[in-house]
């Protein structure tokens, strides 16, 4: 068995594991990102698209915003839509300044991994069959497979960046972990397509026909979705009975003013929320999805693998600089406030929105719930103020 | 059978039935009310004692506000305990100025009483089967006996005003009515004792035992009230069980700083959600209790009855003074917004406040819910505009 070793091994080179790696590497701190896919697969995968304000701050302060900055689209606000009503919730003006970028995760993905390459940090990709070991102790280390050889990547930290279906959160024996997962009764289905987008801000719409949102990547490339039942087929969705369905939940101006085409990708993303506490075990950290996931109303996802960045450099950070070991066993605790307070504030965006086969006290429940939030400035603050993200709590 | 005639028949003499009646009075409009009770009976029912502004003002313009602003106590603020965290609720700076009385439904319905006795309105006591009769025509009219004679109370109007188990709405066909209604498994163990407050303002505790709340009717005479089980009995609550229990839910300070005393009531109330749509039959209108009920978590019952007796009241004012009958049918529609609002904010509160056997996921999601409300600005507001009340919709 062949040997590295670095300072902190990075297990997944999405967008989280390369965040982390590029932050730490700027910082001098040794980094080593194992990767089970290839670049092109990571980069294939079509996810969120709406970045907080703290995301944008942390890709610039990693040095990987420049892109960012001159091709996505700053979002000062977005729509609301009750049945025919549309609401405009006013992000800048609700927050004081703040609001959202729109760039695809995919794009921050491909920003970060040429950073990597152009400061000459180690990312092996199709690294097979990792394995944490030792997180309990000091010398904890990752085995894995690379190129037809064993290999053995000795480290003083493990950062699991390696999403839902990973193996960092699965090698935590599971009496130590308690599971907290809603599933919903129903998926997005979701179409990219080289339209103009049908409104400049993201639309938001219940409908008794069920949800659906108008979102995009840039001024020519559109991204829409439609609740659908759980057990939908992409097969039942020609592109023909997608456009017509996205019409029939729009207000009548929007339905008339979309423009449609062949869809470039097409898929249905099942809708969960589910956290694991504590994100940690010994010296390997949860990062993003690997300790928790978000339904995608309110894009909360990609942003919380943001904080919990932030979270675990800045700890790492003090850790190395400063000897602050104290901090090491703050970290869950820290991104809990925040992860729950987004599970919360996603959650809530769901019920609000979709349909569900739900008994009519729950129903009429809902409208009220929206319309008055949607009525009271004080509401749609609390709306904006989650959307654009809350703040990330100081590390001291 | 002997025959009566007015021009707004009033079934119930509770709250709600007296201040409609006070205000017709006051505007030429002749009404009898009619009740199955004795007036101690009425007053022995102990129920609610916080009132909010717009329900303060509908009592001065009835011209019956001045022991309750004598004798009455402004708050300006309350307070929620997380577990062991205290939070003020600033209602009156959240607000801009707003604020709500305590002062006992009991008082509010004495004072009632005497204005009406003082004005020689007609109330009839002990009128036993009252029944409405013909609301689909023109010439209402509602049946009773009185001192062992059949009467016929001919009528323009009929207001239900007899609460949840009353008449009223039990003599519109089922079918013409559609009902929404939420059970909550626990119910609320009040007590009446004359000592003073534990603290000045109201206390609303959430706690892994139940939800507690620490309210007054005066500075000498306290409500305390704990969650208990549905299927709970009074007699298993001796005095000494109970001023534990509550000091058991309660900040040590302010368990250290509780005076307990002998109880002078002791009573469970089940908690329970229900609406029926349309509020009205003809020319038969539901007022309050008679057409909703919010358990009482934020102090919403009275109020919204209060609210209900406004719109009917300034509909007739316009019917009899102006002609614009065509408002008659928008009584329920608009009622129905601020119910659905109240009702919104009565179970939210519940929600959050009481102890659910709920799954991990929803218990996760009410701590970190409470926790954003309370932790952010725009969540207080939210609170704070609710438990003041959201204002009266004009009549036009």
């Amino acid at each position: 068995m062949k040997t590295l070793k670095t300072q902190v091994a990075i297990i997944g080179a999405g967008p989280s594991g390369l965040l982390l790696g590029q932050l730490l590497h700027n910082a001098g701190i040794d980094t080593v990102i194992l990767e089970r896919q290839t670049p092109e697969y990571v980069l294939s995968r079509i996810r969120a698209g709406v970045l907080e304000q703290g995301m944008v701050e942390l890709l610039r302060q990693a040095g990987v915003g420049q892109r960012m900055d001159a091709e996505g689209l700053p979002h000062d606000g977005f729509e609301l839509v009750l049945n025919d009503r549309r609401v405009h919730i006013d992000l800048k003006g609700l927050t004081g300044g703040k609001n959202v970028m729109v760039y695809g995760q995919t794009e921050v993905t491909r920003d970060l991994m040429a950073a990597r390459e152009a400061a000459g940090a180690r990312t092996l990709y199709l690294a097979s069959n990792a394995q944490p070991h030792d997180m309990q102790t000091e010398q904890p280390f990752v085995t894995f497979e690379h190129e037809g050889q064993s290999w053995r990547l000795d480290c003083d930290y493990i950062a699991g960046c390696d999403g839902f279906h990973g193996v960092a959160r699965q090698s935590i024996p599971a009496e130590k972990l308690k599971v907290f997962e809603r599933v919903y009764p129903f998926g997005w289905l979701g179409v990219l397509a080289d339209t103009p987008p049908v409104h400049e801000e993201l639309v938001y719409a219940r409908h008794t026909r069920g949800f659906a949102l108008c979102s995009m990547r840039s001024k020519t490339r559109t991204r829409y979705y439609l609740q659908v039942p759980a057990e939908e087929q992409v097969a039942d969705w020609p592109d023909e009975r997608f456009w017509q369905e996205l019409k029939n939940r729009l207000p009548f101006d929007l339905a008339e003013a979309l423009v449609t085409g062949p869809s470039i990708e097409k898929s249905i993303a099942p809708l969960r929320s589910f956290v694991v506490e504590p994100m940690q075990y010994g010296r390997m950290f949860l990062v993003g999805d690997a300790a928790h996931i978000v339904p995608p109303t309110g894009a909360k996802g990609l942003n919380l693998a943001a904080s919990d960045v932030s979270t675990l450099f800045n700890i790492l950070l003090k850790v190395y600089r400063d000897g602050r070991v104290d901090l090491l066993e703050k970290y869950s605790a820290i991104c809990l406030r925040r992860v729950w307070k987004a599970e919360r504030f996603s959650w809530w965006m769901t019920s609000m929105l979709h349909r569900f086969d739900d008994d009519a006290f729950n129903q009429r429940i809902s409208e009220a719930e929206l319309e008055y939030f949607v009525d009271s400035e004080a509401g749609r603050k609390t709306i904006a103020e989650n959307y654009v993200g809350l703040p990330y709590e100081a590390i001291e």
